[in-house]
């Protein structure tokens, strides 16, 4: 039998995170993690800026597509990877303020498929401004086995 | 009159990559610029991956991204600047390897509206494998007032 | 100045409806139109199932598409007409039933770029079931020259 | 062992399209089916337009969209069905002529999801515009029951 859906899914989604390179580089955070969704956030800071010192659209895209992801990962059995298949996002509004937060949330969630989607604000002080909205497809895997090496 | 559309593109290119600060922090170089495409690359690095060391979906969005964003910089008039409107990406394979390649290129250039694609493949010594595709709208604008800051 | 965004929206939605003949071929009808949203549904049809005589996916994606660009109508200015950039549909679930809903909605409206979302659902006597979720980008262009036609 | 990819795929194609209410009411035909790709051809017709008598752009979507699933079929086991996931459409240019041509091809095929793209082009005696372009996932299933009916 299946664990449950969903068992430990905040402690998993915050291990997996903190492996993950990228997201430290953004100085992004998952704020917050519950059956079905993630929250993340991330700071503004001069290295993950555009040419005009807004958010870059890729930090924004990049936030979006993982916090669907990770929304995705609280609904998996454990021993399952996420998987990207594909996401979409409409950019809204110029993202600039203090920081970014991505809202992400499982759509339907199928046996092998998953639809999320997720929408990113700009806030500043008491101001938040939607500013992309995104709708993903990621697939389930069985585990991978511990040898497997990228490039191996 | 406008002037010719591509004029001077690469200048305007490498000299708006230059200020991009994700740009830098991922390690990315415009390697080739010319009229209607953009060739990207960024080397592999601890600090660009996900879970498990492959590189982060994210950046070959972002890469994809900025590569198709550019391409259609070189066919626009130098007053006008290039607005991401939205984007696609599918993961066709896992990314890894010493670098990623995005190959940019417009499909059609129309007077606001541009429609580009982007093409992302992983290389590891003379292997080369195509990891995702997407397809893109931007929008041209006028040159924005040099007053004007985020937050303002 | 402009008129009022929104002014006799629903009777201009209703005039462009049935002036397309591929809404009529499929039976569709625009149920609900206000500022913002439409309404459009289709009942079952011999002629517009796929194979296995579900509703034929490309009739979710057109009904989708459709009441995105309507709701996006209601808030243009009368001498304007909405075109299509792009859109993306994903597939949620299985469309059987006796009819399909879709419901699209303005997520947020430009000086020229739209974005909207639509959802389709299918509906069979109580049962109301998502099959489909779309987001979508479109544009305002100046009123057509009355005496321009196509191929002309 | 699995029979051969491919293995009549052509005829496999006609015989699904054949049963699709909607490719008939659309007047489509698929006029070339080979291993990975697959061209769908649909006349002008006053049925099919939008409210200016061009294409409807949900008839561009629809054959696209089709295009690129029937070119998986062609790569799929007999005994698996095609299911679509998601598509987006980009559309490029008016789609008026007299005819429509949907070229729809394989990107990569894996075991169980496959990304397609089809680009869609107006004709009009010798001239061929392409007006729209299509990233599209799609998904194998194995084969359905024969007892299975929809709402049942």
């Amino acid at each position: 039998m299946d664990p449950p859906r969903g068992h430990n899914a905040g402690e998993r989604v915050r291990a997996s995170f903190a492996r993950q390179g990228l997201m430290r580089l953004l100085g992004a955070e998952a704020v917050e993690v519950g059956e079905g969704y993630c929250v993340i956030e991330v700071p503004f800071a001069e290295g993950i800026t555009q040419q005009e010192s807004y958010f870059h659209g890729a930090v924004t895209g990049a936030i979006a597509d993982t916090a669907g992801g990770y929304a995705a990962m609280t609904l998996a059995p454990p021993d399952r990877e996420v998987l990207r298949v594909e996401y979409k996002v409409n950019f809204l509004a110029p993202a600039y303020g203090e920081k970014l937060v991505a809202r992400g949330e499982v759509v339907t969630a199928g046996r092998r498929l998953f639809v999320c989607r997720a929408e990113v604000s700009a806030v500043e002080g008491l101001d938040e401004r939607v500013c992309a909205a995104t709708l993903q497809t990621v697939s389930l895997s069985p585990a991978r086995a511990p040898d497997r090496k990228p490039g191996a």
